[in-house]
């Protein structure tokens, strides 16, 4: 290319982190394809085509691909927390297993975080990440509750959010089954247990 | 064996049980310690100390030997379903990681449902398996919350149960990670949500 010489290092680095996305993107593929250890490192190679060689010079192990893939998906999460505009109806979401099911991306961050989810019952270093990204997550969570309800100590906090999160994973666990029970029926129960954990959320959105 | 002839079969048949028990606990065993997909034949016979003609003798494929381990598990939480004596406070249970992990066995089948509910994803046969037992379950637990609420219909009595559901596998899907929100805390939240889906269990065990 002819790109002088005092640019070349962002360009190195724009490749590089191109080269990472690349990588990355493959094995969310490979992942959600053929599990946690159907993905090989040469089937991530082969799908981010690029040799295993290239792909060990930007991860050094399938964890700290992992790592990534974590840490994109608690990315995204935060950003969906703190934007206003992407707040979404929980109890509807939680209640109707077609939202859950809403986007590609959402099914595809759902059945990764089951394959890592399991993965960490077995695998110490992908345990560690897995509640790296849950401190982060929750300690971000507890801070915006308590913007909204100052009365709340941090403890309390710190429950209702522990809470919330439990239906929300129990809610994308259970997506794997048929939804039999009526979604108007457990929108109304998801409904009347968020507004007393959080009250005047149902002013300001949820309906 | 010193067996009369006309007692062979019954002896037969409870040699079939046995060794079908013997890789059902093997394949447990294997899934837990290596992943669905590490779990191979190869290991689950070597485990099982048999050769893998034998294990295909009894079980025809993988799927049939994660049906089995599905069955044993739906039988184990129906008998704890309709025991009186089995029954156990809900609230104190989701709202403490340790008591999650009580017994090595529910560690063991928490690891088992997160490893078939990700194969699931991928695996029609696996999602079917996943399905039936779900349907089963849910079916025994709304008779029996018809049993002891008659004033429910069908839908209420299955949207209550799918939200239970919800909470029982959240809880258990989150104790990979730390817990950090006070357990009493927690409980409190758990209790009064349970005690408004269904008042009289407050009166007859949960205090």
């Amino acid at each position: 290319m002819s790109v002088p010489k005092e640019k070349k290092r962002p360009v190195k680095e724009l490749r590089d982190q191109l080269r990472r996305d690349q990588i990355v993107s493959a094995a969310r593929v490979c992942v959600v394809r053929h599990g946690f250890h159907g993905a090989s490192m040469g089937q991530i190679a082969a799908e981010a085509q690029m040799s295993v060689g290239q792909i060990y010079r930007y991860f050094p192990s399938k964890e700290a691909i992992v790592h990534a893939i974590v840490e994109r998906i608690v990315a995204r999460r935060l950003e969906w927390m703190v934007d206003g505009e992407k707040q979404i109806d929980f109890a509807a979401r939680f209640a109707n297993r077609r939202h859950v099911d809403a986007s590609d991306e959402e099914r595809c961050e759902r059945v990764l975080l089951l394959e890592i989810t399991a993965e960490a019952t077995r695998n110490p270093a992908v345990a560690e990440i897995v509640r790296a990204a849950d401190r982060r997550l929750r300690g971000q969570a507890v801070e915006l509750v308590r913007g909204n309800y100052p009365e709340l100590s941090e403890e309390e906090a710190a429950a209702r959010v522990e809470f919330v999160t439990v239906l929300s994973e129990g809610s994308a666990f259970r997506s794997v089954t048929e939804q039999i029970a009526s979604p108007a029926l457990l929108e109304g129960i998801y409904r009347d247990v968020l507004q007393k954990l959080f009250p005047r959320s149902t002013e300001s959105g949820l309906s």
